[in-house]
């Protein structure tokens, strides 16, 4: 069986709402089993609900539409139901009852008349109670059982329970068992993970590989499915296997969390402390550490010294260097990684100089030049990067390369 | 004139890939004055797109196509399009001359036999030139202009100049003018917002009004339709002027612009620096600030002073008042506002320490309890917040409360 989903709601097509429910959607019918065939957003408009409805009806065998359920006259889902199918729209006094009820005790005001249109059911549909809000959801079963449609208001605090109450008889028709296996890799490119691994996935449709780039990490993705859970773990498993061979330590978690929180745990199995020098990062770096909670028990302190001033007050960067050799240079890393390592009495100094753009660029110091420096009790390292893209993408790089430096230090 | 918006590509029917081409597309449609009536996704497979192009034939007379052009076999919008309205693909060479060129050019590598694929023109049709990629994208008119179907490839540098190149087409059909303006406010809840500004929206259809609201801000979006410019821009504007009275100076921009822009724009004009010191918003509030091209003018430096002794240390919080009112008091926060003003040299301070939770939370000093002080040649201020949300969301709230206090101080 597979299942189609349709996001009802006029803002869901202005550019600025998006419909996000059906990507947790999909998630939840991949794990019982059902794949996501097609999705559509249409309007708050009886017809075109309708329409969409009965399309999706001659290509899945489960519809799920998300809002247009509420009390007023722009929630029209019910109408759209009804319409599709020919059924009618009956009045329920039990539910009427219970709407108001409900909205009593949430609002602690009278229930106004519009409460009412929430009452009205297709025939032949099942109530979905809502444990949050006021709104039914509504499960009907059309044509003896070859075609389900099930309603949920949008509010994903609304849905999200309803999903759970007809889990159990969603799960009888999923026929597929998929399993999923994501590896974060940092200090490589695109193309050179790509490389890599290719040749071990092109061509291949199950599993199915996607690698996802972005400024913070390169992610690969496999999608395994088989009709029984070992098969789909085997599939995804052996794949895996020759992803971890080929790629090495460039990996940096095969649980789906951020470089940030790994490095974090590197810092605190290890009993070592960190401080941070940044420049042309911006704070982003100490941002990104302080995101996981608990980092206090690690990180000492950040010193965004963004003026040449503040480089050589605080952190001790020897004016002369900076004369001689810009402050984009190795040597004011380096000094600012050791400054910083010194000032807050840390294990690990980083320090950040480089240019993020989009000014600021010559042709011997280009935009998305950057040094990185490290500094531990062993010694000062700095190396050189140029990272691509605009501003906000050159801080990206430059935080993740930063901390995957520290990584490989700490491994 | 309406339209429909078709995405394909598997990919996107996966819990972790979404078409967002279709919010860029509906905000250049309705630009040009063209409503955009529904949207949806399909995989790569021949009988779904043609079905759903057949669906949407119905319901609008401009299709937009993304992906599904390029030259592997999953590749299948060509084939779709042709099967929904029953044409034949012809073989153009001159397309297949173009495509094998333009290969050789952007790669310098000889072009593969698949290339061919994409030289496939359903009868008819019309090319658009690509100027960034080797697919050709298609303008297609079926039933004598009653229906106009448009394929792009999906990636967004490919179909944005594509879209330019056919807009001039585009322009004629559409039948109506849009205005849309936005407010952005700082320093109200959502709520609030609403409670001063409902009044003048409720019921009203045009124009349409709409409040996002997030961590960073709360955003009033008015879109005006009518047919002709005047009478969408006197919609609107007649709805602006009445939340511009409403709101006041809570709101930060007309612009539709950052926070940080903002009070960026304040600093230079009024000649002023600025240096901050975090403790919970972790780098996030200079981050923030670093994002803006030219910050270096104004911004000094940052201090992200976790520890209680780099407090102590680095800002000259006195250790007794920590250890008297805790680190997280209002003292606090008047000390490192104004031991970072010191430190820098800097015309303004700001001071922030809080509990961004999960951890850490007490009944006396919650998660989401922030002092922000901020320090200046008049004076030092602090105020008290009490943040919802997760971490992240209190890292926020605190940042954008902070550079609230310090716009009005600068108004």
């Amino acid at each position: 069986m597979v299942a189609e989903i349709i996001a009802v709601g006029s803002e869901l097509l202005t550019p600025y709402r998006m419909d996000t429910n059906s990507l947790e959607l999909t998630e939840k019918l991949m794990e019982l089993g059902i794949r996501v065939n097609g999705k559509c957003v249409v309007g708050d408009n009886e017809e075109d609900i309708a329409r969409a409805i009965r399309a999706s009806a001659v290509r899945a065998q489960i519809i799920i539409i998300t809002g247009g359920l509420g009390p007023t006259n722009d929630d029209r889902t019910r109408e759209g139901i009804a319409k599709a199918f020919k059924l009618k729209l009956i009045f329920r006094e039990d539910i009427h009852t219970w709407i108001k009820e409900r909205y009593k005790q949430l609002t602690k005001m009278d229930p106004p008349d519009n409460l009412a249109r929430m009452a009205f059911v297709p025939e032949g549909a099942e109530i979905i109670e809502n444990e949050v809000g006021t709104a039914p959801g509504l499960w009907l079963e059309v044509k003896e059982g070859a075609l389900y449609v099930i309603a949920f208001p949008g509010p994903p605090p609304e849905w999200r329970p309803m999903f759970e109450i007809i889990k159990g008889k969603l799960e009888k028709f999923g026929n597929h068992h998929f399993t999923r296996r994501v590896l974060r890799v940092a200090g490589l490119r695109e193309s050179q993970v790509e490389e890599k691994i290719s040749f071990f996935y092109t061509g291949v449709k199950n599993p199915q590989v996607s690698i996802l780039a972005s400024a913070e990490d390169v992610q690969v993705h496999i999608w395994a499915r088989a009709r029984e859970k070992d098969e789909a773990d085997r599939l995804a498993g052996e794949m895996k296997e020759k992803f971890l061979k080929a790629l090495g330590d460039n990996i940096y978690t095969q649980n789906d969390e951020p470089l940030e929180k790994v490095v974090g745990e590197l810092l605190r199995k290890n009993g070592k402390t960190l401080a941070v020098a940044e420049s042309c990062s911006g704070g982003l770096l100490s941002h990104r550490i302080t995101n996981i909670p608990g980092s206090s028990d690690y990180f000492l302190m950040g010193a965004i010294t963004y003026s040449n001033e503040a480089k050589i007050k605080i952190l001790g960067v020897k004016r002369e260097d900076i004369e001689k050799y810009g402050a984009v240079s190795e040597p004011v890393a380096a000094q600012m990684a050791e400054g910083v390592r010194k000032l807050a009495g840390a294990d690990f100094g980083i320090g950040i100089t480089g240019i993020a753009g989009p000014g600021g660029g010559t042709p011997e110091k280009p935009v998305g030049l950057v040094y990185i420096g490290i500094s531990w009790e062993g010694g000062t390292e700095v190396k050189r990067f140029r990272f691509p893209g605009n501003r906000i993408q050159v801080k990206t790089y430059t935080t993740s390369y930063a901390l995957d430096m520290l990584r490989r230090k700490l491994l």
